[in-house]
């Protein structure tokens, strides 16, 4: 393999062969293709795009580059939910327990975040004593007992995909959709579950801002994930309010836990609905169920307390202490009032984000800290009657009470109050399957 | 200046401003922008093209990142010519002197030869003593003192195009006439020349192979030496059968000297022809002249032995022992012998340059060496009468006869004899004022 000549080719908008791509993506995960080549590479593969057998190989490839797993040996069949992430999107932290109490397997490999918020497994370490990034033996144990597990990924699994992520982040060479589809397949393929779903979020508030890019992703990983012999389906769904009422680490958890417990403060409807139709989703196509029936199933499991039930087991094996996190007390950093009287109109997600980062809730560097208690707590949703003056939200910013002034204006731009009800509006979008 | 977001929108086609361009060069040359970003904007460069506008700053950027000459000082108008490059041009050798015996001060900066055969400073390097490698002082007084020099670039010319070039090589990102016209240009303009002619060669020997992408270069040329400040042309000449009889360093020598001498071997028509005509458009642009007059100066000077006068006292200048030279016989290596019997109806000149590189006339590599007697001499030309059996060329491997096997088969296909004579072609094929 010549890698100029290929890249010759590529740039040229040709086709390669997947024995090609399996061999620069090999090399390049030994070290024997530099950065450059490769940048050159997916830099022409953003402006040429990718047939579907290219992705596929370039799938694949990096999905060898490391170990890939199978849960062959565990009695039930095994799911995974993936969000392309969104603002307030705790969805995994219902999902993955839910699911697992309708009798799935669900190894959920997820990550840290970086950007304004927080990932999941940034939410889990907000609860003391948990400890994301197990050895892949625990991990194994965890699921095998509970059903469910979020652990963080770990180098073993496709490390091409973690060299080329970081290559790209540096050279503009982002939003591509055979890259990006080979990104996230190729850790979800390692991981090994048998059903994948995927959550494709569009909106102000995604990296996805629009619906044909959205849906244009959504085909490709189902397309992608059935060429590599999987069950699969996506929804697109839509994140242009923050799913949920906070956003923030400990705050999502607390949510979380409210809608598994289906007590506690204000249930949010969006969290709630999105999580059956997923948890249903998984369990139709794993279970070859029928869809009507997989719904039920969730709802049932939901409200008699078992997802719950998984989701303590899966912390307290993960070594977290709920009780601890639980009882603490959220120091709160004030309230935002409401600029106008009428209804909420909007409540923009981005702007939302931007606050809970300001607060402490993310990171911009890889080596940042986060604050697990920093972030937003909305006190109003999207249709809402609210009066002038009114609280619409909490801020929490321990670390960095300097921060609240300019977090409460940020929210109070996103609250956007009118004299009209907003039209309903629909969270699913589109349904590929 | 933050260099992913450029290359964001580098690649969604954006045109950047000038200032944008010329931080990102600046910053490349000193080293605090990455290969791999450098080889992601090529790419992007090469799937997206450039403006005008930005092609005029990329070329005015890596100009100004190493020494700009001047020689305003020199009491005759300063000019060269470029050329793309093509098998057998010899063209420098002739074109330099012969500009300079018409008046004009030739401050020709030029290279060594990557590929099939050598460039015109090895060629020159083949005449012993010759020292193509001058100080910037030494140049000088070189030009000032004959009127032309042959000079190898230094380091200190437009540093930032070879670090660019060697990237472009091992990245795919050569083709792209925004950023060939960078790399030649930004070399001529630093070199200081207030007249620039460029021979931009087309066809099957030529880096150029169709009419409307040598055009397309041309013209972009032109327009970059303008945007720049200088006079400048370009004449589109064909590149399909080799220029002259020879290809190979010291044969090239050979064929440039009894050009000049007008006498010798058999005169090559095409190389007298278009070095009147390139050193023709050189005079009549620098010193204001009509076409008609300056051809027919350079014809004067051409015969009346004015250019070999200045050639001969360039090779003195830069210590090359012209009478060892012309002295030396060539070691001949066995002749090729025509197939069939007819007319010549054309002569591969890419087959021929790949002979000459399997007699040791090239280099692969840059650390390669090469054997500067190596080559081939055809004997005849397109539409010559043949006879089968008769040699149609000699060849020259002294240090490789293992390969004069290779390289006779080779020339034998690359002479092509039919029953009929072949219609006349012309070398100039588009004129770019």
């Amino acid at each position: 393999m010549i890698v100029k000549l290929l890249l010759d080719r590529k740039r040229e908008g040709e086709e390669l062969a997947p024995e090609e791509i399996r061999e620069l993506v090999a090399a390049y995960t030994r070290g024997e293709v530099p950065d450059y080549q490769m940048a050159a590479f997916a830099m022409a593969v953003c402006c040429r795009g990718m047939t579907d057998a290219e992705t596929l190989a370039l799938t694949t490839a990096m999905r060898d580059s490391g170990d890939c797993l199978s849960w062959d040996d565990l009695p039930q069949p095994s799911a995974d939910k993936h969000s392309t992430g969104g603002v307030g999107d705790k969805l995994s932290l219902v999902i993955q327990p839910l699911a697992a109490a309708c009798g799935l397997a669900v190894p959920s490999l997820t990550g840290r975040g970086l950007g304004l918020t927080g990932g999941t497994a940034d939410k889990m370490e907000s609860i003391p004593g948990y400890v994301a990034g197990l050895s892949l033996a625990d991990y194994r144990k965890v699921v095998a007992s509970c059903g469910c597990s979020l652990t963080v990924q770990t180098g073993e699994i496709a490390p091409a995909d973690k060299k080329l992520y970081a290559l790209r982040d540096v050279t503009g060479t982002v939003p591509s959709i055979p890259l990006i589809v080979a990104s996230i397949l190729s850790k979800k393929l390692a991981e090994g579950a048998g059903t994948l779903v995927f959550d494709v979020k569009c909106g102000a508030g995604a990296f996805m801002k629009t619906r044909p890019e959205a849906a244009a992703l959504a085909k490709a990983l189902v397309a992608g994930a059935r060429g590599a012999g999987r069950k699969s389906m996506a929804i697109v769904t839509a994140m242009d309010e923050p799913l949920g009422f906070t956003v923030g680490n400990a705050l999502e958890v607390d949510e979380s836990i409210d809608v598994l417990k289906g007590s506690g403060g204000r249930i949010p409807q969006d969290v709630v609905d999105l999580s059956v139709e997923f948890a249903a989703r998984m369990v139709a196509l794993a279970r070859e169920m029928p869809m009507d029936e997989a719904r039920t199933l969730c709802r049932e499991r939901l409200t008699d307390g078992s997802a719950w039930t998984r989701f303590a087991e899966m912390v307290r094996l993960h070594g977290g202490d709920l009780k601890a996190f639980e009882g603490r007390r959220r120091v709160e950093g004030g309230d935002v009032l409401s600029a106008g009287g009428g209804f909420v109109a909007s409540i923009d997600a981005q702007k939302v984000a931007q606050a809970a980062f300001e607060l402490g809730a993310g990171r911009a560097q890889s080596t940042d800290s986060i604050d697990p208690e920093a972030g937003v707590r909305l006190l109003v949703t999207r249709g809402d009657r609210v009066s002038a003056g009114q609280p619409v939200a909490k801020l929490h910013a321990p670390m960095r009470p300097e921060r609240l002034e300019v977090a409460s204006r940020l929210v109070q731009d996103a609250v956007v109050v009118s004299a009209d009800a907003p039209a309903p509006k629909a969270l699913v979008l589109e349904v590929v399957e």
